[in-house]
């Protein structure tokens, strides 16, 4: 397979106009990004709003990233749904697209155990040439995948890497340690945005930030200082950015209508996002809501 | 609207060939319970393996059950998935199918909030004339929906049923005593198997009991005696009911694949079903988990 | 040992004056309810605020209520503590104090396992001759004991009964099939107040409502009904009794504040109670909170 | 106030010898930590078995503590208990013998709310002159204390410092950012073994970790490469004791029998403790776990 994907892979917000992908926002997104630096693009993830969004909609925004993005850096793609059939179809679809690898959650919805989620990656192995990456996102799908599975098929060559949006940053640090004793097989990208830079101290190989649809030069700045070994400068750009991450507290809305509905309200107030029109039935963040999210971009100086 | 879906409506389980949908074992099974007398089948439910089912298995299962029902008795169609967009989608196909009504739960995966949750049936209601039942299944969608928000909805005519999988019979009693306090507008359905006579206690209109698939004439029977206030028979069908439910208890297994997983070997054990199969990743039960559900069903008098 | 304790054994509710025991509001209250016929009596429970209160306190209220209730019904006393040997201080000195039987929870704080829980009580066992109920409270203990345990500590004549609040409804009912099974070692308390008809289905032997502290000969005919075998009784009853429930129901409080708070509130209200004074921290209802339980008590024909 | 404590505090674990305090091993146990430098001691924490705990125990421990430190480094004292005049019972004995700091968790057992959490906190500030520490341990607790609570209840002067066991280190960083931005009225302190280096990355003032028992060295070195700017030292040490804290990962036990058994096992097997007999109702560490914790050790370097 291709060198491990490495560095900072922000997860893809996507922009909507009257329902639809905004593409000369989304051009606008992904180029920006681009000339930060980030060395990947994770597509259909969580903040992608992958759970509103049918297939020919994950398609579209696939197709168009890719597009877009033109071989420069890696795609992944995320082939997100209920259980392995239906992850299976998607992942054959991106595939087909011609994404660089693939990212699956366990199933969800059907409650499972650690058997029958192992066989699930494994069949999803049998059925791509891809690289594979582990989704590890207990908030919304309700299972923590252990260390001893991800390092068992990490071993096996079924997985190739894991994002890791669990919050469980003691077993993460296990997981790094035990991956580079069995030959670092997995890529280990952490999800994190407000302490990315203990995940470094853990030994990362990247971060997936959805703060890095915002600041995606910051996280590049603060990856390079990590390669170099300036953990002063690393633990620095994480306070901004840990500030910067506020424009998530906002009032009466929580979940992914906050974290995403910031997001999106930022990159309007950037001027890159046309609207921030969320998918139904989450509404846009507006009034003191948009007013908190312009301020917290302007303490951070990045009031466009 | 029709009259309202009251009575014994099992969710239906679904027999399965090399992946395939098994017809003829289907056909024998709708027709069992049909003989004993069931009042309305559930389609494409937690059971009904709706998670691990794409676009196309969900029409197929949906379509062949109303052929067999062939309008006996109403089919309620499960358009069960992560967000608003995607379960419009399947409302769609399933009213051109000819569903006579709609369950839906709750988004999931994506975090939401009581307004939003709100909204989303309130899409639902503009997009379709059928009734429409809301299930609540906390288990599977992680957020119960809450009895202000169902009494609201139910007074509105967003919703005209609630299909309540939550094990909460507190909240279902208070349910009850409120909905009838402003009209019944909703038809409320347990989930439960086991304890079903206190939920008719509670003023239940209806119960959705996976074991109706095993024994359907002796929810049938229940049902007749509830109705008849011979509140004795109604609790000793359910001792047996209960025991008959230790099917589950098997051993390694745990959630949809111990409950499914023994439906399905019941099923197979009584000669209706030829193959209790399961969806990929999930393993059929064999060997003394196959064995206990045998024995089981001989102690309730269940063996063909 | 003695006949087994059944029926309707309230959980007593203290009343306070300035951080103190009211005696004389005690008084009236464990009266009001032995001659409304309550068959036993649990003091230092969950609503008897054990957790707020040291040893002083907890030996004066069990003093205080033996003394009232003289031998007329059981006394059971909670032993409700983080730890093996803190419980079995509670334990002697509630033992030496002349208490009918003991209830216990499993240890927590310190996280435990469904051994560790096992040994705590054969510990507990070992070292007194009362009965000993297992008080099963999640909510609380944040632990579910497990049918497979109470079983065979009740076989072992570990146990003699369950205190069962757990609202796992499904596990009561096969508790109560199983304990039937075995020689019915075990007597079975719900702990439900809004549910306790669907509980007597299952084949309860008492409840210890919460709400018995309000309208005790409510819940002593309900009981008679279930005796009787006048389940429609015992229907009529429930339903008036969840309506009076709805007390609990105020705005911005929530679990013991809601809970016992409303119970005082009401017992001033009914004027059995001189005070509707909370442990610190907690605050009493007031203002419109205390309105909606005058509300709700007018409503079920409880206004004295 | 004295000056804020900050470093290596660890949190005492205890040796038992036939239900008794073992002087001699505590002796040599506080010694030894003493020697390798520790800024501080935390006396009837979690760790120090504060729930199998009674008055007298508390009491014992305690006085011993602060006879062996002998004013050399602050001493800590948990009043650790279900709710506020219990606590306040505790905190009063811990003043009169002479501890140096309180550290109390919210309430537990009985249900809370955020306004009785701060009532509590606030109570306990008017009856001590002491430095006050709240406990975040939601793991125990079944609580997460809010940031703008702790911030709150910092600015007033109720709470000098907090030690975070929550494992939220997203919401620690954002704590520790807002802790400055007020004048850094709070001592945070992280209760993490495994990320220490994250949270000094965070701006951690110190550590609770409960490995210091085993190699106290080790946490002070990694302290004084923090305090020197030395990260690439801080991490090297970090991963060392990332992999010697693997001794909880024995099988068959969880929670507190894992974590304070194999922190006893490994005093024993470094001869610091004369037993690890652990309090009743849990088992100490035997067999192939005891052999774990050994070879662990071994690896580790520090078989004695």
């Amino acid at each position: 397979m291709n060198p491990p994907i490495t560095g900072v892979v922000p997860p893809l917000v996507v922009p909507l106009k009257d329902g639809a992908l905004d593409i000369p926002s989304l051009e606008r997104h992904i180029d920006r990004m681009l000339e930060a630096g980030i060395h990947g693009l994770f597509v259909n993830g969580s903040s992608g709003e992958v759970a509103f969004s049918g297939d020919a909609r994950r398609d579209q925004v696939l197709e168009e990233a890719l597009r877009i993005v033109d071989g420069r850096i890696p795609v992944l793609a995320g082939v997100i749904d209920t259980e392995t059939e239906r992850v299976l179809a998607h992942m054959r679809r991106a595939e087909a697209l011609g994404a660089n690898a693939i990212v699956a959650t366990a199933p969800f919805y059907a409650l499972q155990g650690e058997a029958e989620v192992a066989e699930h990656f494994r069949i999803l192995r049998q059925e791509t040439g891809l690289p594979l990456f582990a989704y590890d996102i207990p908030v919304c799908v309700h299972w923590k995948l252990s260390n001893p599975l991800l390092l068992e098929l990490g071993a096996e060559g079924v997985l190739q890497g894991v994002k890791d949006s669990s919050g469980d940053d003691v077993a993460f640090r296990w997981l790094a340690l035990a991956n580079e004793r069995i030959g670092h097989p997995l890529s280990l990208l952490t999800g994190h945005e407000v302490v990315v830079d203990g995940a470094y101290m853990s030994g990362a190989d990247g971060c997936v930030p959805g703060l890095g649809n915002i600041d995606p030069a910051a996280y590049v700045r603060q990856w390079n200082a990590y390669r170099a070994g300036d953990w002063a400068a690393v633990r620095a750009e994480q306070d901004r950015l840990a500030d910067l991450m506020r424009i998530v507290q906002v009032k009466g809305v929580q979940g992914f209508g906050a974290g995403v509905g910031a997001f999106k309200a930022a990159l309007k107030a950037l001027g890159v996002f046309e609207s921030n029109e969320m998918p139904r039935p989450v509404k846009a963040l507006a009034g003191e809501n948009y007013a908190w999210v312009e301020k917290v971009l302007r303490e951070a100086g990045l009031d466009s």
